[in-house]
């Protein structure tokens, strides 16, 4: 493959950098916790409580951040056929966090339902994701390309140390991936031209939305985004410049 | 001062972070050095190199800088008052460059004058900019809010170690410093009020702009961006939320 003429890379972010899944989880059951004792310690009207407790004990919070994020491409997809205006993602997952809530009889106080809906600004990376991008760094410029809006994707970086050289978002151009004035923005503001930009991902149809703006591709498959066993989206051996297994092993095919 | 809403802070940078002049008067200096070694190389003709050395050799340095960076204003309102269409400084600071080497009958081969015209991407930083920016971000999110295009201050950032969470630039707004668009939007990415964000800089102009478009102001003298004793803008004590003598100097103002 030809990719002397690569000069900079740039990053999917939920699922490829950060494992969403896990933080997801470990959040809503410490939430849950919280919940269930304050529901306990409000004592006075014993069964109401107790109630709220089994119901926030009762939540299987690996199907609750399943569902949390299969609601975001559907979102998504409302904004980019133009049915809603548009609407960051912090925007998008509270709508959706709202709905799984309702649908499960769960109620939070506005506070705390902020707070639960930043679980997305504080992911944790993958183990790889930090010392890979360091190594990566040293070769290049490199800059998220997320659906994630800057806000988020800024406080995510401070909190996983996360060592950006650039943060470049969908917000900025008013399209959600995979629309190819992402990609094309992207390559702009780096005064590139789209095949000297690297788009890296784990999931394929982002890798073909990047190709068919004239990046090119490295597939990082990450089989644990969707849990031990999960499901991953097809992919053919071939259709991207590069696949390799996490973010150093990258670094080492580039050269670094 | 109230400070205490303060939630990101945002820079100005050419003068503010980086000592531009210093480094493009060392640069001119070298490039003159080199276009009249190779004049004297070319040999043959010797009077015409001995007159191409002798132009380069007569350069004031000093006054070239200033005059580059004075171009820069005046190329800039013309963009701000529609008489240009959208053009970015990288590309203003060559169309300066090209006039300011015409007027000295100096001429730079295509590559050469690409090279000097990214002088401006390798700008060294302040003493103080990347130990006080390093405070100051264990406080709050620092990023750039400067008219330089995002590859121009993504490139300078990673030869300075500038150690930035984001970069903002007038080029993701169409809109140049002091239009408050620039200072609006920069605050709209981060998610917060004008009034939670406080902008610092060298310039009271530029200061005076983020006022008027709510965001709070920092006002850190750079005394030799001009060269010493060279002119700074009159300013008003009282006129600005805080004054610093430099970034760490700021970062103890503000409780880091």
């Amino acid at each position: 493959m030809a990719l002397s003429g690569i000069r900079a890379l740039v990053f999917d972010v939920f699922g490829t950098v950060v494992d969403w899944r896990s933080t997801v989880i470990a959040e809503g059951r410490a939430l849950a916790a919280r919940q269930g004792a304050s529901g306990a310690q409000a004592g006075a009207c014993g069964e109401a409580s107790a109630r709220v407790a089994q119901a926030w004990s009762q939540v299987d919070w690996a199907a609750f951040a399943d569902a949390w994020r299969a609601g975001y491409p559907l979102a998504m997809d409302r904004v980019r056929r133009g049915e809603w205006p548009w609407a960051s993602i912090d925007v998008l997952h509270r709508r959706i966090l709202d709905e799984l809530l309702a649908g499960r009889a769960l109620a939070l106080a506005e506070q705390e339902a902020a707070d639960f809906n930043r679980v997305w600004h504080r992911l944790a990376p993958w183990p790889d994701s930090v010392p890979g991008l360091l190594r990566l760094k040293r070769l290049h410029p490199v800059a998220t390309l997320s659906n994630g809006n800057v806000s988020l994707l800024l406080a995510m970086a401070r909190h996983a140390g996360l060592p950006w050289d650039a943060i470049f978002s969908a917000e900025l151009f008013g399209h959600y991936k995979p629309d190819p004035q992402c990609y094309q923005g992207a390559a702009r503001l780096l005064d590139l031209a789209p095949a000297q930009v690297l788009m890296v991902a784990a999931h394929p149809s982002d890798l073909r939305g990047a190709a068919r703006a004239g990046l090119r591709t490295a597939y990082v498959p990450r089989p644990l985004e969707r849990g031990p066993g999960g499901p991953m989206e097809p992919w053919t051996p071939g259709e991207f410049d590069l696949v390799a297994c996490d973010f150093i092993d990258l670094a080492r095919q580039l050269g670094g």
